[in-house]
Formats: C-alpha cells, structure tokens, sequence
C-alpha cells in the first residue's frame, strides 16, 4: 500500500481518490487556490461539492499551505489540474516536490509551438524538471461516473514502461481498467484533440435541434467520422503512432454525450455566436475551444510552412473560425469527400 | 439524365430514389416478392408504408413481374436487398439483367468462408458474374434521415475508379457526399463489422438502464473504443486498408443510436436471453447478429488455424458466445486492457 497524493481538487482529482482508496491507498487530496470551498466543504460533509457525491472513506483533505504535509511520504503524486493549471502547477508545485517523486496527470490537451508542432504537457514537465518521471492518463473517463465505479476504461502514457506497470499496479480495480503506453505523443494528441472534434461533432446536435427539435445520426456520424479521419492525420503530424487513436475515439465518444461540450457545440450549431455561447456557460472550466484554437493556429501555422495541408482538416479549420474568427456555422460537407 | 432501376423496394433501397429523383433522373423502383404490399401502397399513396414518408414525386413502381419492363433502358441498377436477400439476387435477378449493366449494391455484410476468411458481396457478385461492375456503399446512413435531406456521407467502393465516379456524379446532391475507393475489402469489411459491434457497445446501454434507468457513457465509450480496435484489426485481416476505417466508425455511430441493433443489444445488456430477445423484435429483419456470429466463425477458424489470435478479439468472441451459445452477458473488460 501507497501514498498517494492528489493535488487538485477539481472533478477529475477528486475522483482518482476512489480507485486509490478501492486499493486502500493512503489518500490525501490537496486543494489548489481555486478550491478552498471544496476543501472546506468536504471536511465538513465528506461530500464533493460540485461532483455531488460522497468522497471515498478515509481520505483526507488538505489546504493548500499544508502541502508540505500531504507530501510527506507520499509515494505518488497525481496531478488533478486542468490545462488551464498547467503552468501554475509548473511554477509553483514542482518545485517543492521531493527528489524523484513520480507525477501521474490528468491533464488532457497540448501546446502549440511557433514551429506549429504540439507539445504535451509529460514533455513540458520533463524539460522543465528533467529525473523525474511524468505519466498521463487519457481516454474516456467522466470523472461522476468513475466515481459511481461504472466500468471504465483508461491509458497511462509515459517514457517508462515499468513506471506505468507500477502506477497501474497502485490503481487498477475492477471497474478501473489500465492500458499503459510509451506513445506518450500518440495518446495526448489523440485525446487532447478530442475536446475539439466533440464540439464540432455537436454541431450537428445543434442543427438538427434548431431543425425539427429531435436528434439526427446521419450528420452526427459524418462528422464523428471526418473528426477520427483528422485526428489520425493529427496523430501523424504530431509524431505519434497509430494505435492510440482508440482512446482519442472513445474519448470523443464520451464527451460528444458530456456535459458543457456538447452544450457551446449544440449553441454554435443553433447559430448563437460563439461570445453568446460561451457567455451562457460563464462559469464553467471550457478546455475544448482552447485546445481547439491552439490546434488551429498549430495547423495553419503548418499549412504556411508547407509542412500539412488545408484539404486534410476542414472540419477543424471550420471551427477554428468558428471560435478565432466569429465565422458562422458553415459546414464544409463536400470537403469531407475524399478528393481524387 | 439516366435510367435509374432500384431492385428491391426495403427502407433503403427506396430511400436511393431520392438522390436520384433530386437529380432528375428516371427512378423505377421494383419491389422483391416480399414488397408486394409497399408496391401497391406506394401506388396508391405515393409513399412508402414502412418509412412512413413519401416517396419522391416521379418515381415509378413496379412489381417483380415487371422486371423486364423496368429495366428497359437502364442504366443502372441499384441493388436494394439485405444480405438475406443476397442469394436471391445472385439466382434470380442477375441472370436477367442486361449484359454489361453495372450495379450499385447498398447491401452490407460479408461472408465466412470455410478458410476462414470473409469475402464481401461485390466479390462474390462478380465470380458469379465476371464483366459486369459492381460497386457497393458504405458509410453512416439512415434511410428515413436521407430521405429527410439530412447531411449524409458515405462512400462508393468498387474495383474501377472511373465507373465509381459515374455512379458518383449520378446520385451526389447537396446533402449526400459521396466518396469513392477502390479498397473494397477496406470499406465492406468495416461497415460490415459495425453491426457486431453496435450490438456490443447496445450492451452497455443496457447494463446501465438495467442499473439505474440512467444512459452512462464511460462503458459504451470503452466498449466503442475496443470496437474500433477488433475493427481494425479485421480490416487488416480481410485484407483491407486502413483508412476507410473511419466509414466503419461514423457507421458503427450511427447504428448505436439506430432502432433495431440498439434494441436487441440494450435487451441483451439487461441480462435477456438470446433467443427471448429475438422474439421480442419479431417481425423485423436483423442482420447484426447475423453478421456477428459469421464473424465470430471466421475469426475462431483464423485462430484455429493459426492465422488470428484469441486476444485481439475479447469483445467479438463474447458477442458471439453470446449469440451461437447461449452464454450470460459479462463483459470481459479486463481483456481490453493491451497485455504486455
């Protein structure tokens, strides 16, 4: 049994404690700044407040000041920061942690270089903070229904293969399955861009809603398949292999029929401009326009260079402008065929 | 403007007139000895009584005894069968059509062969027929949503680029794109599998309605993501490329959130047995468990022989254990994990 220690009490961070605490891991989750109220709130009631559900027994909860203390020991540590936390935790959490001390991350999502190549943030972490050892984990996880113990199924990336067997070993269960992967660039790119395709994928949620008010597969799935066709050229620009395109897939899948995604996707496709739409989600943690902005400014950046073409990514280009550009929903259907 | 004869009068055999009627051509629509009654109806009525929606104003209809009628002058021919039908169409309709009429099959499936391996439609159709052009269609496509106008995309595959392209700039409007590839193997295999595999990721479905009454989605998008891994490795061995994999993916999409496949799935996933779920959906043609357990055969016989290996497959051997043997849902998540 392990110490683990989770910083970042957000949706995702809160629920890695329950497979660590299935295995009987020592737990101890630490609030960022950003989450003093969940801290609190969970002191008092055992309760996430946001995830509405209880945390597992027997973990504890920290404050932010008292991280010293939640690291003492700790054999583990999990990042629960989201892309937006990325650069705090670079700044401000590793430097104060111990020598060596592996970090697992939940951080889905990519930065784009003036190269126009992607960076993941295991390769960021490690320029940053070279011997220590960086994972991730990607595919199609809800952080709600993990904490339900729905049947799930994940990838841990990293340079190290007998570091991943190690992290799975702390944290697989029955309901909590564990690939491992040394394609650290193939898994985040695959499941970084789906935040992007999902979105796009929602369009079509949104006309048809504004159509007729039901759902229609048709267009959905055409533009679930021209996303996995853009995400595999993607994963080939980006260096990454193949076969991790699976969980870029089921990643999509899940977000597609999550919550805020699917929502600014279906208001763009009602032809509510992009301000609007995220204007009625104020509030909310948005990571899929980000990532869908930096993946398009990567791209063009590699159209001008002469490095990819504009005909292998319609669909993203298309919501690149969407977002970047205050284009209106325009479709590009026909470019969706392949040329010949 | 052509001739166009649709053989075969089912849901989307009579959905192709409306790309066709779209561009002007001449559609007659010959109905199978099992679609007397929607030839009769559509006379009276104008519409189709299985869709519930009218069929394109200028379309002719035509019973089986007036094949030779219909087909004077055609073009093309559009094959409108299910792959129950396919043994039909190769003993009674082939031997009367005109010498050199090429054929457009919208028929999915494949079949085992004793070696073990699969051998799609179009191949088949042209050892019985050497000479003539078979093509056949692929994608994510609903019948009723296509003849709606909705946003469709698929893609036509067959063995001659130049008579893909005929067929192309015959049926593609506004709202159906149309692709082309020479892969047949490629795009029949994968929107063959789809079926299985929709089946699959139903099950999830319905574990979770079973639960809770709630949709979850951290298990079908697991169940999704396997899919698409057995997908690609059937596709590679039935010999086909990898790229119209994503035909396969917005198919398997699309027919998750069908009527049918999703029924018996979601049946199954609550815990009904095989044989009392088929009951329930009697009356209605079902080819996905058809094809699974073809598939199922083939795969067990590569692995027999050598040629497959049990691994890759954990999902499809289970579906199939499911429907050849009778045997309890109880998904083998543990097997999607990659074993190393």
């Amino acid at each position: 049994l392990a110490i683990i220690t989770i910083i970042g009490a957000g949706d995702m961070g809160s629920a890695m404690s329950v497979p660590a605490r299935y295995n009987g891991h020592e737990v101890r989750l630490v609030g960022t700044h950003l989450d003093r109220d969940i801290i609190e709130h969970a002191r008092e009631t055992g309760a996430h407040p946001r995830l509405n559900r209880q945390l597992p027994v027997g973990a504890a909860f920290f404050q932010l000041e008292q991280l010293e203390e939640a690291l003492t020991g700790a054999e583990l540590v999990i990042s629960g920061v989201s892309s937006f936390g990325v650069d705090w935790f670079l700044d401000e959490i590793l430097p104060r942690l111990p020598e060596g001390l592996p970090v697992l991350s939940v951080t889905k999502g990519m930065l784009d270089m003036p190269d126009g190549s992607l960076k993941t943030f295991p390769e960021l972490y490690e320029e940053a903070n070279p011997g220590r050892a960086f994972c991730a984990i990607g595919g199609p996880c809800t952080s709600y229904e993990m904490m339900d113990g729905d049947q799930t199924t994940v990838c841990y990336c990293g340079r190290d293969m007998s570091v991943l067997r190690w992290m799975k070993s702390l944290l697989e269960t029955p309901f909590y399955h564990v690939s491992v992967s040394a394609d650290v660039r193939g898994l985040e790119c695959a499941v970084a861009m789906k935040n992007a395709y999902a979105l796009a994928v929602c369009l079509a949620v949104g006309l048809s809603e504004q159509r007729d008010g039901k759902l229609h597969y048709n267009s959905q799935a055409a533009l679930f398949g021209q996303s996995v066709r853009e995400m595999r050229k993607l994963l080939a620009l980006a260096g990454g292999q193949d076969d991790n395109i699976v969980y870029g897939v089921g990643d999509l899948y899940v977000t597609v029929f999550g919550g805020r995604t699917r929502k600014i996707g279906s208001l763009l496709g009602k032809g509510v401009a992009f301000e609007e739409a995220l204007s009625q989600l104020s509030g909310v943690t948005l990571e899929s326009h980000v990532i869908a902005s930096r993946t398009g400014r990567a791209v063009r950046r590699l159209i001008a260079l002469g490095k990819a073409e504009a005909g292998d990514f319609p669909l993203l280009l298309h919501i690149d402008d969407i977002i970047s550009n205050g284009a209106q929903v325009d479709i590009p259907w026909e470019k969706f065929v392949d040329r010949m």
